[in-house]
């Protein structure tokens, strides 16, 4: 099962590929979707055609979206709803399932505890995944939310198979 | 000049489209793309094929979309943020230009004062453009962003004429 994980912004769009083996987890790819300037339509065109690519490239099976942190400021939630908005519709046109987590759920399931800085996650993330990359930390995130979601379809896996 | 204007939101999507012609503006088409159901992927990209459908259509040349009104409600704010997203793609991936107002411009533009109820909106839309069948309140709102952005187009070619 290949599940791509998307962490939503505006400026950069963190996405991370992982295939479950079994119980194993192995890394495909993980990198970033930049988008700059002053018109926010051109900048939503950028960041759904580079998710598209993504998408179109790995061809992933499900997709997992961070939970946007609602925050105190409403523009930046705005914002933030706008790229998530996109995120959404990508992996929707794809046809593929969405599972959706909060920050703290997916922090939960990589490191352990629902705060956690970036380093943190970077460095689990890298534990779990040996040998990769990361593009940045937002890729890390973005890698985090796909592995929170393979945890959670293969908790859902072996419930069924110790139901059967 | 072909203007299609947006009102964006999760549930009613609303769109309509008026020609300039000179100073005067005649109506087109109005409408509204719904979404319902729990997903929200689903929901985004139902959005956002119906919006791509009616710009396919309709071919306009500029688009308006409504600023969306920040709330103290963050959920909300984050929903709204969403389906704006997917308005501004739409228009965006059609290469069009696109004009934001805040509600309480379009309603001066419209109505002539900031603070307009619905009923108020639509009384103005009607007598704007003679003979409009508004599909609902949402359609109405989209045709006022229309109307709005006409205005400060045609207020824009006027200067220039004058300067000429």
């Amino acid at each position: 099962m290949k599940i791509i994980g998307i962490d939503p912004g505006l400026r950069n769009m963190g996405w991370g590929i992982v295939i479950t083996d079994g119980p194993r987890l192995r890394h495909v790819a993980n990198g970033i979707v930049h988008s700059s300037g002053d018109e926010l339509g051109p900048r939503l065109a950028v960041l759904y055609r580079g998710l598209c690519a993504v998408i179109a490239e790995h061809a992933p099976d499900m997709a997992a979206v961070e939970q946007t942190f609602v925050n105190k400021d409403a523009v930046g939630t705005l914002k933030l709803g706008q790229a998530r908005g996109i995120a959404l519709l990508s992996v929707a046109e794809a046809g593929l399932s969405i599972g959706e987590y909060a920050p703290n759920a997916i922090k939960k399931t990589v490191v352990g505890v629902g705060h956690a800085g970036k380093e943190q996650i970077q460095h689990m993330v890298r534990f779990m995944l040996p040998g990769v990359q990361l593009t940045g930390p937002d890729a890390a995130d973005a890698l985090a939310v796909a592995i929170c979601h393979a945890h959670h379809v293969q908790g859902r896996t072996l419930k069924i198979k110790a139901q059967a």
